[in-house]
């Protein structure tokens, strides 16, 4: 991330300087010379899941950048106020508009380049019918075989996807931790 | 979570409203009617170890609010440009000047309450010999017969610890997910 996003106080206003605070802290932050207001920017979460009809996974087409028609899993930002789990629900029904059971989390990814932490859980369909939302310009079961690799959004989606097949050949899920 | 945090827009400075953006956004959000902007609050990473020097387990007393004087595992916001192992060593260094050897990950749990979601991984010491710093009063090794558990800083520590005292109980040490 070059330079900040910050350029003025969420409190008063004022234009803010990127400098250390006198709290003991090591890194520069916005900080108001006004209020004296510390601003912090934190890694976001992006919860998903890996919903499964029969031997078939469902994926969503983007229609909305980045990665418009690529495919991904159901997946988005956590929200305040939400467990990593209910948002993974959350955008599996605005992504997808499929009903679905909720099962354990299968991964977490961490994606420290662009300041984000992708989780995803599995999750058993109950009906193989969708209707998915204006971020979604279709909603897809694939088998393993017919899976669009070279097609997929992003790589956490498709390490994902990966671990998820050789799980299941394994006959077991785990649960994968990821650097990328 | 009463209010907003954001006042004024971090681009331009301008008061913001808070309304339900144009773009298919279905929550209201901090939006600027100068530039635009529109400003989301997301839930924060708190990362940490549970350091273990044979069959002891470091906590660490705290020096600052909340919970001054309380006992801790050590623990702190992720920041941007690390991964959720990166945060939770760098975290265990400043609050224990400990030296350690990270494993994997043990525990996940939510406070949707309070917009957080906690991690800790396991940890082993590589020396009994701490260097606190400022917002540490003191590191100290216990045994699971000595836990300070009335006086735990914080709910996701005691359950992190009480499940990671269950695991080495059932000599196997799993990965837990919890919503507080």
């Amino acid at each position: 991330m070059h330079g900040s996003p910050i350029k003025h106080c969420r409190q008063c206003g004022s234009a803010v300087e990127q400098r250390i605070p006198d709290d003991g802290d090591t890194k520069p932050r916005a900080v108001c010379p006004a209020c004296h207001t510390i601003h912090y920017i934190n890694p976001l979460n992006v919860v998903g899941t890996i919903p499964v009809w029969g031997d078939k996974v469902l994926l969503c087409k983007r229609n909305i950048e980045p990665r418009k028609g690529k495919w991904t899993l159901p997946a988005g930002f956590m929200e305040l106020g939400e467990t990593t789990a209910e948002g993974a629900a959350r955008e599996t029904v605005e992504e997808a508009g499929a009903q679905f059971e909720m099962h354990a989390l299968f991964s977490l990814i961490n994606v420290a380049r662009v300041g984000q932490v992708h989780l995803f859980y599995r999750a058993t369909l109950l009906s193989p019918e969708f209707a998915p939302g204006t971020e979604t310009q279709e909603a897809v079961l694939f088998d393993e075989a017919d899976i669009p690799w070279d097609e997929i959004a992003f790589r956490t989606v498709k390490e994902t996807l990966e671990q998820f097949f050789a799980d299941r050949r394994a006959g077991h899920f785990g649960f994968h931790t990821l650097d990328i």
